[in-house]
Formats: C-alpha cells, structure tokens, sequence
C-alpha cells in the first residue's frame, strides 16, 4: 500500500516525463475523472491514459503546494504552454492500494475585478 | 491553539451566519488574502473583514470538502446566489496560534469543452 501524497506527486511526475506507463500504474483500473467546469467525466484508466498522452500542446507542470490526509489529497499546479500560464487545482481520492481512484479538476481562469473593492485592494 | 481545520469551519459558518466579530477572531491581524485570477490583494483583518461585509448579493455557502495538515487546509465550498451557483477553492494557512494567515481563492467559472476529446468524455 503506497501513501496517497507519494501516489500523486508520481502522477505529475510521469505526466511531465510522458512516461504513460508508469502514469497508468498511479490509477485504479476504474477511476473517474471530472471536470466540474465543463461538466465532462472519463470513466477508467485507459481513457483517462489516453486524455492526458492526447492532450495537445508542449504543456509543463510545476507542483505549487500539496496537502494530503491519508485518503484525499489537493494538488495546486501551475501548468505552462509556451508563454501561457494556467493554475491547476486537482482533488484525488484513493483506494486501499494507495492508487488513484477519482481526480476532480479545476481550472480557473483571469478576470477582471469587479468594481468597488479597489478602496480594499491593491493588485499585484 | 486552535487546529486549523476547526479554524477554517468556524470561518464558513461565521461567513454564512454574517457573525462579522467571530469571523474576524478566525484571522491572524496581519491576514493576507489573495485572488491570483484577478490579481488582488488585501492586507490586514480590518480590511479583510470588510471586503467580506460589503461583498453584495445574498450569498450563501456549503462546505464540499475540508483537507487538513496541522499547518495548512484548503475548502472546496460551493456558493449560491439566488440560482447561481458557484465553486470556490481556498487555501488556507496559519498562524501558530491556529489563525488564518493567509488565504488563496480561486474561483473557477464554467466553459465549453474544446473539441476533440468527445471520443474519450461523456457531459453530465
């Protein structure tokens, strides 16, 4: 049984490298994958494999911070496509092997302050 | 001392409840509160609190999930507003008397999923 924390640091581990068979080894065969923002899911490992090796672009990742339980973990990334800089936001929850059993993504974007806080605010 | 997970509930439900003093007793003095999406800061718990006083709109708000180490927590919570809903995902760190030093939002907003990964997603 393998630490949850140590699980998902080798998923972005072997997502950066590309390495998809290691990748595969982080999931449970019947994981779930969810994009709450677009309201998609994929269902099990080899779908899941095949989203990420797919997904287009020269992307690279950065872990910013983890905070694990020994069950579910949150992973914030910063994801970089060239000049272009997103923020990931992932919760995992595993199994009793320690493998990934469901990841929940959230990608926020840039927007612009609304108006009438900038008496309480300043930006960066 | 305060375990910061209790710390970050008593945030929500002082929040949800408009309980502004005890909402204020959660935060460190020197609390600093930062939008990376929108690029905004506030410094201090006077401001802080005031930024959640005046935040307009009858919100409301539910805690989805808490993941807690001794020194750091982060809150996926969902927010309403009339029939809008939103996710917010907040990181939280503390102080060593258990209070909030500093907290990280992001608020992500739905989009349409890019083409090409229909083979692979199911929406619901």
């Amino acid at each position: 049984m393998t630490d949850l924390r140590k699980t998902v640091e080798t998923f972005w581990a072997t997502a950066e490298a590309r390495d998809w068979d290691a990748f595969a080894e982080t999931l449970a065969e019947d994981v779930v994958y969810t994009l709450p923002q677009t309201r998609e899911r994929i269902s099990g490992r080899e779908r899941f494999v095949e989203f990420n090796r797919e997904y287009p672009g020269d992307w690279h990742l950065r872990i910013e911070r983890i905070i694990a339980e020994p069950g579910q973990v949150v992973s914030w990334t910063l994801f970089t496509v060239g000049l272009e800089e997103m923020y990931a936001i992932s919760f995992f929850t595993g199994d009793e092997n320690g493998r990934i059993s469901a990841m929940t993504d959230f990608w926020p974007e840039p927007y612009e302050p609304p108006a009438g806080r900038d008496h309480l605010t300043e930006r960066y």
